[in-house]
């Protein structure tokens, strides 16, 4: 998606632990234009596919997923990520280690949201050693739902993530994939 | 705003302690055609004020903070929950009290993304006590930016926070108050 690698070129800042920062438009302040457009992609990338949810975790995939939501018509469903290891009865549960964080975390869904007839696309904002997206996948499979696919804003082509995905026969869209961030320029597949 | 007013009385659902549960469309599972029609309705409340950035905080804020953005046209930002002392340079910082969770939490926000220059509308889910509210605009003082006002998806019209806000000369749009939950029966202001 040009608009997006565009944008990720003029505003991007590379960081030592290959870190590509993208918190002027994506992640911390965020672009609703962009973001909307970003959501129509992912709705041309995973039409007629019979989609009945976009499944996603707190707290930056949210904005993306709504405006996927939003153009796919469906409703989206937010994984919580929960400090405390009271998991209540009505929820599904799975672990996430955060890449950039160095943490593990419950993922929490409520019962309510998820079930057998669901078909499940998962949007996130980047994918890198795809430990969010396995978690997702986790829950989806506890809950005997569908997954039709993953759709990612931003994949680190250089780590696993998107390549155990692919493995496993899931099909991952990703927007821009990022092939080097070798001496601090972002390089795209 | 009644299209939100009748979602909350068919699918809201009362617990002990004064909360009202509206997972299924506002902050667990979301549904992005009521959110967007919240994103027009917080145009309508702040349009001509010359409004710059949204401002919200994660995570269930996020999602109709940036629906408000796409109809404003302008940037979102979000306050991020950060659990250790570690504050950065280039951040400002405060702390809110969660009603509904007992914990103090203090909330970062780059430097970057909020100056003296802004125009600011707050857009949250929930004001209760006011805690969230209070905490981002001690950032939005700190940075010297205008508060242009605080946009509420549902309001507990028998806590204190809207009336604090309001004491203050803040302009308060709250899309729905409950007046009470007596009795487990939602009735709106």
């Amino acid at each position: 998606m040009e608009l997006l690698k565009n944008r990720i070129i003029a505003e991007g800042k590379v960081l030592p632990g290959n870190i590509v920062k993208v918190d002027s438009f994506l992640n911390h302040q965020m672009d609703p234009k962009l973001l909307h457009e970003i959501g129509k992609e992912f709705f041309q990338r995973f039409n007629n596919k019979g989609v009945t949810k976009i499944f996603t975790i707190e707290a930056s995939g949210i904005a993306v997923a709504i405006m996927a939501g939003l153009e796919m018509n469906v409703p989206v469903v937010f994984a919580k990520k929960q400090k405390s290891s009271n998991i209540g009865e009505n929820m599904f549960y799975s672990t996430v280690k955060s890449y950039t964080k160095g943490l593990v975390s419950n993922i929490v869904v409520s019962k309510d949201y998820l079930n057998q007839n669901d078909k499940v696309v998962i949007i996130d904002d980047f994918l890198a050693l795809g430990q969010a997206a396995l978690g997702l996948i986790d829950i989806i499979h506890q809950c005997g739902a569908a997954l039709v696919g993953v759709g990612i804003v931003i994949e680190k082509g250089f780590q696993d993530g998107g390549k155990l995905l692919r493995e496993k026969g899931i099909k991952v869209e990703s927007l821009a994939i990022i092939q080097s961030l070798d001496n601090g320029k972002i390089v795209f597949k």
